[in-house]
């Protein structure tokens, strides 16, 4: 019970199921939960285009803003698709749903297996991005980094297992506070950077950097495609809202809709203005030093603002993480209840949250944090990959179902194996919106597979085969279950026929046997005693106890096997096995085990646990019914 | 069934118990057994003398040799001490059942606590210096010592579990072939110091260090003890004869004994004589090239000679480890026997061997050697302590043992609580020795206790009282549980008292839970069959099912429970804990639960275990009897 006690004080008090509805997002919190990954890219999507342009010299950074803009209009195209996505499927899903609903059950679980590999990558990576800032700043910690990193995840977990609302108003401050700090920063550049107001024009950098290389044709366009790629990091996240609808206050559709217009007005707006003053303002990408941190260095200085975008920048990395926590449990529940996935995923903890998902999620991406040590850079071939092959996957949905609505007539309705459509206007423009973007983020994911193969994408490549082969495996085995168990064409006179025996394994005649033997008797007139001998006088020893309770062990049948070998239970388990398939074929077999209760947890380690094992070996044969008789042992 | 094929290959076939006294050693492997570590002692004791005499320069180095000379003095003084602990006690047990006959309870478990201790650094410490051997002869491979070590640690591990003789066999060699060339390259060194045979006498070296400090006075007198202390190190290992007595065929003790004599002389032939040419060849320790790799050079040249020390100095430093094996599963036996460790302790495996004391010293060692990072040198304060608390005690034990010898006349015998004695000549003098080594050794314990205790050797003074208050702890446990299971004042009749009822929680009605309910129908007439609905549907699902059925069902009380939470198994408990307390108090109380069987392991993850985890709630109670009924899921 003093386990139940810290639970409570841990997590909180329990919630009925009823007040499951009142534990939902409003908007502001459920931007703040959803929306600090794709938010958080800012810190660096646009220094991800630079970086690759910069091999062919300072010049070349003047593609940053039409590969920006690229970005952005890829982005709302995106979110447009999602939009979507969210109004016609309200019941949330995301790109595992519309797959399903649309293309089929493998290229559902190929999203599903993308996704979650996505999910478990975001937390890491957020949080050893957020640890690279702490560091950063505290290099003596340094060599601490895992240990922070995990601290980090386990915060996180705590925040989630406590509930959803409760998380919101704390992931709200970081979120909302970089989104300001940013916006402050670009505002400020801007009117610095035209001079409006009447205040002086910023000078601009005169750094040059000469080209490492020069390329044409294909690779150039290679390259290109490559810092498009890059600056697609700003992508990762978007679909988190699609698949939380459920998390949202009713109407849940529509408020997730528009929270997922906010989202990405507020992070294109921001993406636009850092590419926009980064190309204006020359800045050139270097180890040392953010883009983000030298642009809000030279628009405002290096005062209050720069620490604050600098804090902040660390606080939404680690509440970027939180979107994994979002995100995988939800996406869990709806494999679990397609069976692709273990059941127990479905269950809502004390608080409704998906306690296990939770779990599970910390325990990957805490794995993560282990394998590469926290370090953001190595994981990062292995990221975003996931997210593409969804948004391509769910866009090619959307272009399937609004192919659908097409052809219906105003007033019609279409009921799909998820979800009820209606006539709408436009249907046709928005498939051509969705056949571009699936065409699109198909492209940048070949990209991403192909110039990241080697530092990690194979990785990848190789898991989501693997996961979708378990999801598989997982559905065959809970077929079985459920053929196994059906009573649709039950004999009622076949459901158990028990044999009329009784075994009784046992090492010793002492208050805890007797008790076993005694209720033994109650079952059976059959009731038979064995015991190992393994050498001469615990056997004399054993017969003379045995005859001393004669008034409890007349006419039972002792088996008394003398053995020269020291695993006792082997002999044991070959004698249940001779009655319950030779002597009782296709009947169940009792056997009563005696247990001990030890005065207090952990004393069992004590004893050999003959006991447990038994019932290990045992619970391998389908008609042994395992009867254990407790004794308690007193402390004195 | 394939783990056991598998763990056949492994281990090897078992071998009945009958066979246990064809699993002994000879002299010459029981030499090579228990001897490896007090003879690879020989690798550094006259080092850590040298070591600590140098800072009053190279000068005070002449003080190794009379110092040398008390170490072995010590040595021959605690081994005669050990052949009389051998003689007197044939059953083995050496310094804990010394004490336990002679001191009492307390000083016998200080002794054990000290010697387990010992005996898990014996392993780490012996594998670490052996792995430091190693990467000096292939530095690249530093940065893998502890994958190393604990791969060292899992081959001896694995020749132990095997069995006795024949990692006897594989023992022998290193043990041997260090012994011979240790002897060769002393004999060929005072031949060439004292010019024997013609040959030219050895230049001695010219090498002088000026003193870092000068000591007078108490102070001086201290940096001896600290010296002849570290010299001590040559004693750590030799009472491992003593616990292993029953090791050896028969006699036991006269083997035993004869091995004891054999590997005194041959350890302080070597020390002795690696001490003499040091001194008299004026070495002086340096941190890049231990002294008896020195000497070798100096002796022999860089020739065959030196590469076979180097070889083998590293062959029985891991041999050393071995000594552990010996002595830590004996030693854990002795204690198990007297109930102060688990009892499973005592088990002995397949191949005759105390399989669980084996892997309980490798999961220990193993644990330090990750811990310290296979550095031995930040091991060796932890080191020696224990050893020395142990020699203090046992010969004080031996003393008092002599004590009363001589009181006896010629033909008297006197039995003790653990052995029997006769008469003996000289027990007077017997007795002055082992007085005089109770205190040499108890001064030593003190200054390294207080010599290293920053270092490190607070943990073991700290370690020792925890783990005594453990054995106690256990021997509790134990007297608990054979005064509740005690028959001696047994009224038969209140063995067992049935209640005449059984509950059967179910979660649906299905094959699996139908077949459980039929079950219980044969035990009482009034099953109750519980079930928890979390919400409206389930609840109509089931009373649908459950009228269905009615051909079982009917006549069975149903108790349908509406339940606000997810904990379904809250209530269940609760209506369980009432029938057994409330309604049948003092009497057992039969719960029967369905339980699936998967088709394949691992499956059982895939569900929600509710029957496991209700198992494991009800365990807490001491009258409800646990009846498992098994459903196999078939593979389909």
């Amino acid at each position: 019970m003093e386990f139940c006690d810290f639970k409570r004080l841990l997590i909180g008090e329990p919630f009925p199921t009823s007040r499951e509805s009142h534990e939902r997002l409003d908007k502001l919190r459920g931007l703040a939960v959803f929306a600090s990954d794709p938010i958080s890219s800012n810190a660096y999507a646009t220094e991800a285009i630079m970086h690759v342009l910069i091999v062919l010299g300072s010049g070349a950074l003047a593609m940053t803003l039409p590969l920006g803009l690229a970005v952005a209009f890829l982005v709302l195209m995106v979110i447009f698709s999602y939009i979507q996505t969210i109004l016609h499927y309200p019941d949330g899903g995301g790109a595992y749903t519309v797959s399903k609903d649309n293309l089929g059950e493998m290229p559902s679980l190929l999203a599903a297996a993308a996704l979650l590999i996505d999910y478990v990558l975001t937390v890491s990576v957020s949080v050893a991005a957020g640890v690279r800032a702490v560091t950063s700043a505290f290099p003596e910690v340094f060599e601490y980094r895992v240990i922070i990193a995990l601290l980090a995840i386990l915060l996180v977990t705590w925040l989630n297992l406590r509930g959803v609302r409760e998380s919101g108003t704390i992931f709200a401050i970081p979120t909302y506070a970089f989104i300001i700090g940013v916006l402050l920063t670009i505002i400020i550049g801007l009117i610095r950077y035209f001079g409006l107001f009447g205040v002086e024009t910023l000078t601009m950098t005169q750094e040059v950097v000469a080209p490492v290389t020069s390329l044409t044709g294909f690779a150039y366009v290679w390259l290109l495609l490559r810092a498009f790629s890059g600056g697609c990091t700003a992508l990762t996240g978007i679909e988190a809202i699609s698949n939380g609808v459920k998390a949202f206050k009713k109407p849940e559709a529509r408020n997730a809709a528009i929270t997922m217009v906010a989202m990405g007005i507020i992070a294109m707006t921001l993406f636009i203005g850092i590419t926009f003053l980064a190309t204006h303002l020359s800045l050139v990408p270097n180890e040392a030093e953010s883009i983000l941190s030298q642009l809000t260095r030279k628009a405002t200085g290096t005062g209050f603002l720069y620490y604050w975008v600098q804090i902040f920048t660390a606080g939404i990395l680690f509440m970027a993480a939180n979107t994994g926590y979002q995100d995988f449990p939800r996406l869990a529940y709806f494999l679990a209840h397609d069976n692709f996935l273990p059941r127990w995923l479905k269950n809502r903890g004390d608080r409704l949250v998906f306690s296990a998902g939770i779990v599970t999620l910390a325990i990957f991406s805490s794995l993560l944090i282990i394998i590469f040590r926290a370090d953001e850079i190595a994981m990062l071939p292995l990221y975003a990959l996931g997210v593409m092959l969804c948004f391509s996957l769910s866009q090619l949905g959307m272009f399937h179902l609004m192919g659908r609505i097409a052809h219906l007539k105003p007033g019609e309705m279409l009921q799909t194996k998820v979800t009820m459509v209606h006539y709408e206007k436009g249907s046709k423009w928005k498939r051509i919106m969705n056949a571009i973007g699936s065409v699109i983020t198909f492209t940048v994911f070949v990209v991403l597979l192909l110039t990241k193969f080697k530092e990690g994408a194979w990785i990848i490549a190789l898991l989501i085969p693997i996961l979708v082969y378990i999801f598989y495996s997982i559905k065959k085995h809970y077929l079985n279950v459920s053929k196994t168990l059906s009573t649709r064409v039950l004999d009622t006179k076949k459901v158990a026929v028990v044999a009329d025996v009784v075994v009784v394994p046992i090492a010793d005649i002492h208050r805890g046997s007797l008790r076993a033997i005694q209720y033994a008797k109650r079952l059976s007139n059959d009731v038979r005693v064995i015991t190992i001998a393994t050498d001469i006088q615990d056997k004399d020893q054993f017969l003379e106890r045995w005859n001393r309770f004669s008034e409890i062990t007349d006419g039972l049948k002792l088996e008394l096997v003398e053995y020269d070998y020291r695993d006792v239970l082997t002999p044991i388990v070959d004698y249940i096995k001779h009655v319950n398939q030779v002597e009782f074929p296709h009947e169940l077999t009792t056997v009563v085990i005696p247990e001990f209760i030890p005065e207090r947890f952990g004393a069992q380690y004590l004893h050999n646990q003959t006991a447990t094992r038994l019932r290990a070996l045992l619970r391998n044969y389908q008609d042994i019914v395992i009867i254990e008789v407790p004794f308690q042992i007193d402390s004195l």
